[in-house]
Formats: structure tokens, C-alpha cells, sequence
């Protein structure tokens, strides 16, 4: 131990003790009660539309973590020996493959559709392009067996309400179809060699290069780049398209996502990217990702992919601290100072009307209150505000 | 994949996709959402205290997880590489050790006495003697900067409360007090090559052994031994026996500190081993471990220890996944089935009232609800058990 000008902070060798690994933090209060309060919300919400609360393990061994759509999270994982069987195991970079498994193993023969929600932390080994956070909390739902329009549209009505009960009023669903630009590409007579610079130009939205590498499609290619906003008018624009039968086909299924969108969630802002397709890697229909109204950082992301078994599954994950940090402050309970010599009855009733009571082995006045973060004394049996 | 008989569970290579590591579950409905709700119901009891949420992230460096009273569990801590840094991070096994931090480091000018609570998931390469769990929920609270008996009591008593708000009342509290025994040793005059004989023959209540071993003090110990039990039995054969002063003065603490949890909690079951030690690596005074009575799975445990600086401090951790187990049943959500085309405000009333609305794309009749293992079915506007 030093007794340095920050003690406890300093090891004689100069390590701080306080200092986390990146991207690792400690919440506080009043920011960890809130977070916890604002999961358990978003969950009464899910389990309100049927959405029974399954919970994985941290670890996993890694063969059935980073198997089917885990895959795609493969190099974000830490992995670890199991000293018992000498295999790897990994520590989830995500719930949703974990949920996917569960469903296509232990409830297979559970009905369909089958609604599950889940909440907890995963790790990766690097922070996204979006945030330094390699520990990241997530609560979320995922639908399996069902592939339809209104099974899409369920998971953002049902994420839009837990949302707007968390106090989250102005949100934006942003929608995109991720196999539809890699269906235009597929027919665009372009040599195989120069889509790679066509996806690439898409990816950066650079519309002279797309105009330039398009061939047939190019002219699709560019009304649809600039068609990204409000749904209405991208799904207008995509409509007025000569599009090849595929994409026409997914083209149509976004179009009636919006629909039963609208009619779930009537009111909700949309908008539409109908050729954005990166980062959605195991995704095989709609996705969505919500933001916050007038704030860039994403809250959470879903869509539609393949479960176990090539089950058709669609879910949402938000990520629990990013809401926080969007969400409106919440009052915290009032904190009452009491003695230890105080009646155990009166101070169990003030708890039950929402105080805390914070003891004292001194003198309970109101210095000793303040001292303490107290907000309140008591004076005979009733609570004073300071 | 396979089509085999079991689809979804076997991949080609015969590995099971369902199969996890020794000690690690899923926990499925409605057991995940029970203990998600025993979580927040023990920290609501614990904010009505004065107990302040923190959340530390699941890695750290080794450094910090393992200093101080984190040594304890170095054995039981995963290690992982820091790519950033290259630096050794552990997967916490335990969060008391992490709170502490937190207190020593960045609340060290927070007032005291500081009182903390936290819930979240530990990993531990092995499973413990008590259970094969290597992952473990954690809900506790640690009261850091005041060393009495009435600190110790207010610890036990908040844990009291809060099992008893989850339905747990038939509790018992098991106190020790780990420094006394060795504070006997000390004084038995017994050649340093045969206190670990005598270590040993105490940790397996050998009575034989601890009379054959206990040099001057082998009457006491013997006493002692016997009077495992009710903690007024206990405190009484303490008092009689001539203890050393060292021992006395542990010995009156233990009695002040039962006076103060009677004080506190009137009627809870307490019971004494006063020369128990075994497990209690970090922990520096009075010591309680928490038992559902009739069951011998251990629901938590805590005691006094000294935190970053030497800093006084008592804690409780419940196993929140033992709890589970051990509390009544909860009724869960009624489900009622309903269609897509339902009046959405109608099925939002409801789920106000307290139904689960599960949608099917189907038709909403009595077949298709109890395939769906729905309770209720809609008929107008009025939900009707099945």
C-alpha cells in the first residue's frame, strides 16, 4: 500500500489500480440502477407480447458458439481453454447465435413461432467502428419459424413500444435489404473481377463510381443510392424501377414490411437504404437498426437470417447502454438519514413509500445528512426534506 | 446440416450442438425470467437501504482483479490476453474484490460509512464443493468504512429482508468467526510442525484428534467443537471457557454482533461454529453463511474483510441461481392468443392488465392457443380462459 497523494490508486510499482482494460468500464451510480431498471422494462415489454426470457452462458464451447450465424462474429471472440476437456471455449460476442442455438437444439420441438428474449453482457475483442466498447449489454427478442412480413414488422412494433416505455419517444427505424444490391450486381453483366469495386463504391456511396462500374444495373444502381430516406419515397422510387425478378421480389417483401409496419406501429419514422448492405453478415431479409432522433449512436439492430436448421428467424438486439445514455434522466429515490436506534416498523414503512433509509452510527442532524448525499432527515417519525 | 432424429442437435462430425461445458447452463422459461426478477427484487431492498448499484465490467487486468482480497481467487480466475495491450486480463470469479476496487480507487472520497450493491455473472474454472456451477449470479452488497458489530448486523439483516420479500423465510444465518481459531492455536503452545495436524483435524471436526493436538488449549477447542449450534448455546459455552485475551476479545465481538443483528432482525434463525475457519481466505471477522432451512445448498455468504487501503469492510453475496431454487413458485403471465388484425389499442389494454398477447398468423381458435400453450382466447373484446 502507498501513501501517496492518491492513495489506494497507486501501486508502489506505479500500476493504477483503477485503470481498466479499453473499452472496459465501471457504471456507477446512478448510471448501473438506471441501466438495470431500464432492461427490466424493455423485458416486461417482450414478455408482454409472449417472448419467454431464456439466458445462456457466458462461455461457450467455441464449435457451438461460432457455428451457423455466429460465424460471422468469429474473430471478435476471446477464447479460452477448458481445462476439463482441453477444447476451446469462447466468451459471447453476441446473444443472438446463442438464442438461435437454444431454439434449434434444446426447444426444437417447442411451437412455432417461437418468441424468446434475452438480456446480458458480451465481449469482444475490439470495439466496433460505432463505439470503443468491447463489453457490450444487450436485450433483445428473436422470432423463429416464422417468415413473413408481419413476423418483421412484430419485432420493430414490439422494440418501438419497450422503447417509447423506457421514455424513448423520438426514435428512427432506419430499414434496409441487405441481398437486394448483391442481387442487382448479379445482374449486371459486370465481369467478376470489377464487383468487387462495384460493392466497394456502393459501400462508400460514391455515385460516379457506381454510375461507372454499374453496367445494366447502373442506372437503378444510382436512383436507388439517391432514394435513401423517408420509406415513402424509397420505396416510390424503388417501385418506378425496371427491376430484374429477384431483386423485384425483395423489393416487394420491403414494401410489405413497411406495410404491416405501419399498420403495427402506426406513426412509427421510418426510413429506407435499399442498397446498403455492409455489416449485415449473416442477414438474409429486412434489417433494421434504431437511432435515437437527432443523435448518431445506433441503440440496436436486427433483421431477418437463418436460424438452426436454416429456420427462418428474424429478431432485434439493443444495446442496453447506449439507451441509457439516450434515455431521459429518472428521478432517484430520496435518501432519509436514520439511526440505528430508529423504530424498525416506521423506517421499513418509509422504505415501502419509496425512501431509503441511510444509517448512521452518529449523530443523525444535518450535517451528518449532507455528508452523507442525504436528502432528508427524519424528525420525530416524519421525513423532513433538507 | 443433418436430417437425422434428432434435427438441429447433431452436426455431420456427431458433435453436439446442444452440449455445453461441465458447470454452465441455459436457463430456460420460466426459470431465466424468475431469477431476472429475484435479481431486481434483492437490489430494490437493497436501494431502500441506502445501497448504491455499481456495474464492473466482467474483465480486467489481473493486476487489479487479483489484488487485495482478489488473491483469494486467483486459481479460479480464466485468463485472457489483452490484444491491445498484450496484458493479462481474468474473467471475474468473484465481485467483491472489484467493488472494493472501486471503492479504493474511484469512490475513495466518496463519504463513508459507503454502501454498494451489484448483481451480475462470475466464472470460475472450477465448480466450487457445493455445487458443479462454474458460472454463478452474484447479488450483493458491501458496506465499506465502519468496523462494529452493528455494520456486521445491518449486513445480515438486509439480506434477511430481502429473502424474505422473495418468499425465502425459512432462513438460516450461520455465523463463524474464521480469526478465532487460529487466535487459540496461537496460544496452545503446540510446536509449529503440528499446527497444521491440528489445522486439519479442526477443519474435519475430528474431536479426537483435536484433543490429542490442542496442547493447552485442546480443552477449549474441544468445547468449542461441541458447541456448534444455536447461536445463545454457543455464545454461552464461549463465555465460559478461559479464553486468551486475543481470543476473548474475538469472542465478544461475535456475542455484540448477535446482539445487534437480534436488534435488528428479531427472530432470525442464527446459528454458531465458532471455531469453523475453513473458506474464509479473505475475511478478517464476524462471517455468515445463509442456508434455506431443510435444504444444504448455500444461498450466499459474506462477512468482514479489509478492503483497498486496510479499509474496514463487511459484505453479503447471494447466489442468485441457489435462490431460485429454494424460493416458492411465481404465477407467470396468462397467455392469450390473438390475431394480427386485433384492435391494437384493445391489446394493449391487456397487456396492461397483465396478459402475454401471443399473435399467430393463423386461425385464433382453441387448437392453435393450446399449440402455442396459451391460457386464454380472445371472444369480442373479453379474454376466456381455456
Amino acid at each position: 500500500m502507498s501513501d501517496d497523494t492518491h492513495p489506494g490508486t497507486e501501486e508502489p510499482n506505479g500500476f493504477s489500480r483503477a485503470l481498466l482494460p479499453a473499452g472496459l468500464r465501471d457504471l456507477l451510480a446512478p448510471d448501473a440502477e438506471i441501466e438495470a431498471q431500464g432492461v427490466e422494462t424493455l423485458m416486461g415489454v417482450f414478455s408482454s407480447h409472449g417472448y419467454e426470457r431464456v439466458k445462456p452462458p457466458l462461455l461457450e464451447f467455441e464449435d457451438s458458439l461460432l457455428s451457423g450465424s455466429g460465424a460471422a462474429v468469429a474473430e471478435q471472440t476471446f477464447r479460452l481453454m477448458d481445462p476439463d476437456t482441453h477444447r476451446m471455449m469462447g466468451l459471447r460476442p453476441d446473444m443472438t447465435p446463442q438464442v438461435a442455438r437454444i431454439a434449434a437444439t434444446r426447444l426444437v420441438n417447442a411451437p412455432r413461432p417461437l418468441r424468446l428474449s434475452y438480456a446480458g453482457a458480451c465481449v469482444q475483442v475490439k470495439g466496433g467502428s460505432l463505439s470503443s466498447d468491447r463489453q457490450v449489454s444487450q436485450a433483445g427478442i428473436e422470432l423463429l419459424g416464422e417468415d413473413s412480413p408481419e413476423a418483421d414488422a412484430e419485432i420493430v412494433a414490439v422494440g418501438a413500444e419497450a422503447l417509447s416505455v423506457l421514455g424513448l419517444e423520438r426514435i428512427s427505424f432506419d430499414l434496409t435489404m441487405p441481398p437486394l444490391a448483391p442481387a442487382l450486381i448479379a445482374e449486371a453483366g459486370v465481369a467478376e473481377a470489377h464487383r468487387g469495386a462495384l460493392m466497394r463504391a456502393l459501400d462508400r456511396k460514391d455515385a460516379a463510381d457506381v454510375s461507372r462500374l454499374g453496367g445494366r444495373m447502373a442506372p437503378i444502381l444510382s436512383e436507388l443510392l439517391l432514394s435513401a430516406g423517408p420509406a415513402a419515397r424509397a420505396l416510390e422510387v424503388l417501385r418506378a424501377q425496371p427491376l430484374p425478378p429477384g431483386a423485384r421480389a425483395l423489393s416487394d417483401r420491403l414494401a410489405e414490411t413497411v406495410s404491416a409496419i405501419e399498420r403495427a406501429a402506426p406513426g412509427l419514422r421510418l426510413t429506407i437504404d435499399p442498397i446498403e448492405f455492409r455489416g449485415w453478415r449473416y442477414h438474409t431479409g429486412v434489417c433494421v437498426t434504431v437511432y435515437a432522433a437527432g443523435r448518431h449512436e445506433e441503440l440496436g439492430r436486427g433483421g431477418r437470417y437463418l436460424g438452426g436448421n436454416n429456420e427462418p428467424a428474424c429478431g432485434l438486439t439493443l444495446r442496453t447502454e447506449a439507451l441509457l445514455r439516450a434515455a431521459p434522466p429518472r428521478p432517484s429515490r430520496p435518501r432519509l438519514l436514520v439511526t440505528r436506534e430508529a423504530d424498525p416498523a416506521l423506517l421499513a414503512r418509509l422504505r415501502a413509500e419509496g425512501f431509503a433509509t441511510v444509517a448512521t452510527a452518529g449523530a443523525a442532524g444535518e450535517a451528518e445528512a449532507r455528508r452523507l448525499h442525504c436528502t432528508h432527515l427524519l424528525r420525530g417519525d416524519a421525513p423532513v426534506a433538507l
